[in-house]
């Protein structure tokens, strides 16, 4: 680990493929003269921190590869605490990888994913759950994913963390201190004032586990489901909700056999759609395993869009709608009558109504033509309503989306319910101590106070190569 | 165009999509006071040209963006000669597009394509050719290709045609002296020696022109055909070369019918490699189709593979060659003989001479099982071989790669061609002196000293984006 954090390394820091420019990032002791060796231009040495550079970088054998601009950054006052040495160089892919293994040449190594910002945490630039906060900002699609994570990377998170640990610590020293002087059989803490401490602090630690499954939605998207029978145009709507064409679409029923599944941010919020199999009586086993699924994946999904084709028999629609109401009882519901184009206004305020009727007060009913883009934005903005989550702009609300994080809450929560329930029962102090320090452990984890390098290489590898 | 010129302009420069850090660029006379709305940190005014600063970019409404590193280029000491703010921040596709949207609503303009090396052409940072040679060298996916664009954009070109340009306005200012004393009949220019520079002038820009082939394919890749009969395993090959999976492989003969292409660097140097369908008797009108397009192909090859089965029928590959050797006069070739593994280690000798005595000093052979990722290697060497273009380490070389340049060259050697045909008989100093001036026109507008905006709007919307 010692030796680790002794290299150079580099990395091309900014999107693969063909830009501008691309910036490639040097960190680490011998930075300086480990770019020296391939500049030509102004000596590293002698430049001021925070200052750019015009120069070129040579191959190994003396020919330009390219005239880039040198930012420096020294440590501590750069974003890993050590040395850091930015290039930026024209955007080619070719030139990109030159100048690496130029680099690799002249002593660096190519950093591994999440590297810089490993270091900025080994040296105390943050904590653990604001490095974590990088790679989540970095991967954010919508304005309250962004939200979430730049106020855990500002500190929110760790801030709150840390009130807690401090309450657990003045909770924990007295009970610790009653037992220097067990034969006296005193009792410092007001066994009632901490289990009032108790429970405030497992409804914290509760509130933000249960978060988490808003956190998830935000960060993962809010899984809508897309159902109804074969034919009724679900997967051309799914195509127009992503711009794209992901799913296959043809006149013949039954076309999609497989759920697809893909995200886009719409108004500002990060929406997960499942399109699904049609519902259908059918003899055909792949496509009738289609349809279980179809059923199954309505569990997950926390909005359901029920397309409908405008010329469905009413009957028909009454029988399906047993058991999508059924099976969404919890869920929000948007009925959607598509190919409206081919009904007449009259027709149209019929099936609007008797649709309005059957789902009742579970839902909306919205009427579009997937194929001829009509309505499709008062569909969007009922989406938008329907998904509405809470406005995260208030920048002390903390809200988990980190499944390492929900797993330790949950972890403190059953630490902190020992300790109320040993307090309720009169246990000896070295057992409450002992559960209040569990809890302790595990928010330690979140900010990193404690852990190990095999949790600190899971965490890090997810992250991308360069940052 | 003037008007062009005083936006303040923004663009993400680095490469689209999610990356550790992205690059937004904003130039102009305002840059600083447009930054300046949205930035949050120490004051833009007071800092020093080629300087780095942490801070944050707000949106509208107060709240926090991103936490970035701002780097401030002063002009005329910048890429386009005005001020140049670069803003470094998460490199999330929606962090990157709210900067963006913040900073047009402080007052800066999208960029369009290249316009900021339009102003950099514009300002007089360098000359067309130059700021061409700015897209090639990003555009640059091999080792040769970019030694061509870094060369030209350091301005090896530029001097080359200055110098003629220089020769050329020597030579007419004599004959243009000539014609001040009609009268007198006098000659101050040597006609000899005019003949002689004007054939030296011819040489160089033809040299140059003649180039542009060599050029032309350095850039775009050196056209290999792959042919054979159907089946032979020419989709597998290719699929291998290229490391992907772009035909579609099957063992029905006549799979592929289109002609697919695509290049890819093996050993720094660009390949095209152009599958085509397999030839053999037919009744299918598009596959018949598809087998003319093969020979049609065949004339744009500069390099051909030609790939048999290995246990093809002797007579019929002898039938074939004899179409594929006569169609294939001017250009490489490489035998390949696939599924090699078949066959005993006899009869692999055996079918190698056989193949060797058929296309003589023509080409090579190689043996191979594309299947298995056998004698891939070796054949890639072979391809590295025979395509080998003349060294570009030399970097007083100038290899035209632009159809633009090409062009006018081309109209440049027709307007001295004229001035020799001229001067060859006699004819008056004045036609003499048109066409040389003709000659200097073309060579001007290589460099951009004759331009129009119409011009500049053709090269510069070729660009990408933020640069």
């Amino acid at each position: 680990m010692t030796n680790l954090l002794e290299d150079t390394i580099c990395a091309i820091s900014t999107a693969p493929g063909v830009g501008g420019i691309a910036v490639i990032r040097v960190s680490g002791k011998q930075a300086t003269e480990c770019v020296g060796q391939c500049w030509e231009g102004a000596s590293i040495a002698s430049m001021a921190s925070h200052t750019a550079h015009l120069g070129r970088i040579t191959d190994s054998d003396g020919s330009i590869l390219d005239e880039v601009v040198l930012t420096i950054f020294r440590g501590p006052r750069s974003f890993t605490g050590e040395d850091v040495i930015e290039i930026a160089c024209h955007g080619s892919t070719w030139i990109q990888q030159q100048i690496i293994n130029t680099l690799i040449k002249c002593g660096c190594r190519q950093a591994e994913g999440g590297e810089f910002t490993r270091r900025a945490f080994s040296n105390g630039r943050m904590d653990l759950s604001q490095a974590e906060a990088v790679a989540d900002l970095i991967a954010s699609s919508s304005r309250a994913s962004h939200r979430i994570a730049l106020n855990q990377m500002r500190g929110a998170f760790s801030r709150e963390l840390s009130a807690l640990r401090e309450k657990l610590l003045e909770f924990v020293s007295l009970i610790e201190l009653e037992l220097d002087f067990t034969e006296e059989d005193v009792e410092f803490a007001d066994r009632t004032k901490l289990l009032d401490l108790a429970s405030h602090i497992k409804d914290t630690v509760d509130s933000l586990a249960n978060s988490f499954s808003m956190g998830n939605a935000i960060k993962n998207g809010i899984p809508c489901a897309i159902v109804g029978e074969t034919n009724a145009g679900k997967s051309t709507l799914l195509n127009h909700l992503l711009r794209d064409d992901r799913a296959l679409v043809s006149d013949i029923h039954g076309t999609t056999r497989d759920v697809i599944e893909d995200t886009i941010t719409i108004g500002g919020t990060l929406f997960r759609f499942i399109d699904t199999a049609g519902i259908r009586e059918t003899d055909d086993t792949i496509e009738s395993m289609g349809i279980e699924r179809t059923f199954k994946k309505l569990n997950e999904a926390q909005l359901v869009l029920w397309v409908i084709d405008a010329n469905s028999d009413q009957d028909k629609i009454q029988e399906l709608s047993e058991r999508i109401l059924e099976d969404t009882a919890d869920k929000s519901l948007i009925a959607i009558i598509n190919k409206i184009d081919t009904l007449s206004e009259e027709k149209r305020h019929e099936a609007e109504s008797f649709l309005q009727k059957i789902i009742g007060t579970r839902g909306t009913v919205a009427c579009i033509s997937a194929k001829n883009n009509l309505g499709l934005d008062s569909l969007e903005q009922m989406l938008v309503k329907q998904a509405a989550l809470p406005e995260t702009g208030d920048t002390n609300q903390v809200i988990v989306t980190n499944a390492r994080h929900y797993g330790a809450l949950l972890h403190a929560s059953e630490a902190i319910t020992r300790t109320i329930n040993g307090l309720s029962i009169g246990i000896s102090g070295d057992f409450v101590s002992q559960d209040i320090r569990e809890c302790m452990h595990y928010l330690g984890e979140i900010t990193g106070e404690i852990s190990t390098n095999e949790i600190l290489g899971t965490i890090f590898s997810r992250f991308c190569i360069g940052k």
